[in-house]
């Protein structure tokens, strides 16, 4: 069962107008909760930034918070069996009579839906995972949760097409982020992200890793640092809500941490692994 | 009557999936058809740059031209009053079982319908219309005419809010195009236009004019210039497939052309109507 538009409905009776600027134009904002023994980490976090991300491109919210919770907590309970949920969630700005690339006022289309996370045990993460890179030529309001988002789905097909997982963006030699995912590296003990701003998202697992490095007693540092850095990196992660933190030890096929998981990423790991 | 997928239907019958790649992550390639006494203009150059949108994003093209010129042209038939009609063709990755960035094998959704052109009448553009000026943000893959283009409407809608025609974009001082159009300037009876390459869509119309001046015995120079250089124009228009050319005699408030339509303008204007 899924959620659209005030009805819950079997996901293949779920449909949206052509004329749906969502489909039309990518012309919406979206989140993903992940969902841990049906509880969510970080809520407050994901739902704020939904608001931040429909005040950017100006849809109002159709919902309050309290809302937003009953709907995303009853749509985790139609699972039964599965306690571990990613729960997406979509606004667009809504169907319009014709297709015109301005906007009046228009009845949002909201839609939920659920689907389960598969986590990978630490023990099958201990040799890394592989990344490639490529140039970031996404647009400039990368901190916004869009619908718009090709590149990043041609990224993500990249990373497949290479047996890789992720594909870590440069713009202008500076590491941004990953096609679906923030970056960490951490050189010397200290653990460096690029810093909050339009050329990423402000991850909420980004900010929970944070977190827990600096409850973990480890030095954060916000700050850019370029692709030559990442390469020569002690350790590579990426982090997102439905993936957690995964190691990094190969980019465009050279060894990164010598191919293994470092320590400091099983620490934080660890940490992490508490908010559930 | 709209085309969706193999069946002719009403607009409002007219749904896709919620799965559909183009509603969730604007993963479609998109082209606008002008028919004047229902020929269109430009017709193979918009279906080659329909393919070299689909060879672009990896999605192979469902028809060959001569099915999409017997599609097209039946839209253009059920109308039986409008003798200019805009068609609009959209072509998405299409449904998959479960929402990821990645693709496999998946069948496009193909959605086509016609829409009035509404055109202005030359004695009421010889005062010109208005533009505001933005940075342009957008992706660096422009030359692509993909359905992710939440960015250009949000253009267009602060074009609207600031009851101008156009937004005008620059990116790092140089003037690119316009939210859903080009860009040209006229300086010394020379024509300016921005070259061909990822920041700008090639469009059909920019083309046309390009002939259309060359015809008129005009030099051409298709060359990067700033905005402060577009300030100082003698003219400048802004072409689309759906607007012609219309000339631009307000940018951010200030006069440009003395406030009229300038006389190369009116020479390249009528030029193209001879296309009809």
């Amino acid at each position: 069962m899924v959620y659209l538009n005030g009805n819950f409905i079997e996901k293949d009776q779920a449909y949206v107008s052509v004329m749906d600027r969502g489909f039309l134009f990518g012309d919406g904002i979206y989140e993903v909760f992940p969902a841990y023994n049906r509880k969510i980490i970080g809520l407050d976090s994901h739902l704020n930034r939904l608001q931040d991300g429909l005040d950017a491109i100006s849809i109002k919210n159709p919902h309050s918070k309290d809302e937003w919770k009953n709907l995303i907590n009853k749509i985790i309970s139609f699972d039964s069996i599965n306690e571990n949920q990613a729960v997406y969630l979509q606004i667009s700005r809504g169907s319009d009579k014709n297709r015109k690339h301005t906007y009046g006022e228009l009845k949002p289309t909201v839609f939920i839906q659920s689907s389960v996370i598969k986590l990978r045990e630490k023990s099958t993460l201990l040799n890394g995972l592989s990344a490639i890179t490529r140039e970031d030529i996404r647009w400039l309001k990368s901190d916004t949760k869009a619908t718009s988002i090709l590149a990043n789905t041609l990224y993500a097909q990249e990373a497949k097409n290479n047996d890789a997982e992720e594909t870590i963006l440069y713009r202008d030699g500076i590491v941004t982020e990953a096609s679906s995912s923030n970056v960490f590296m951490v050189k010397d003990k200290c653990l460096f992200t690029h810093p909050k701003g339009p050329n990423i998202l402000p991850g909420v697992t980004r900010k929970k890793t944070i977190e827990c490095a600096k409850a973990s007693n480890l030095k954060v540092v916000e700050s850019r640092f370029t692709k030559q850095q990442l390469m020569e990196a002690d350790e590579v992660w990426v982090t997102s809500s439905t993936r957690e933190i995964l190691p990094i030890t190969s980019i465009d096929g050279i060894e990164i941490s010598n191919g293994c998981a470092g320590p400091i990423w099983s620490l934080v790991y660890d940490q992490y692994q508490l908010l559930k």
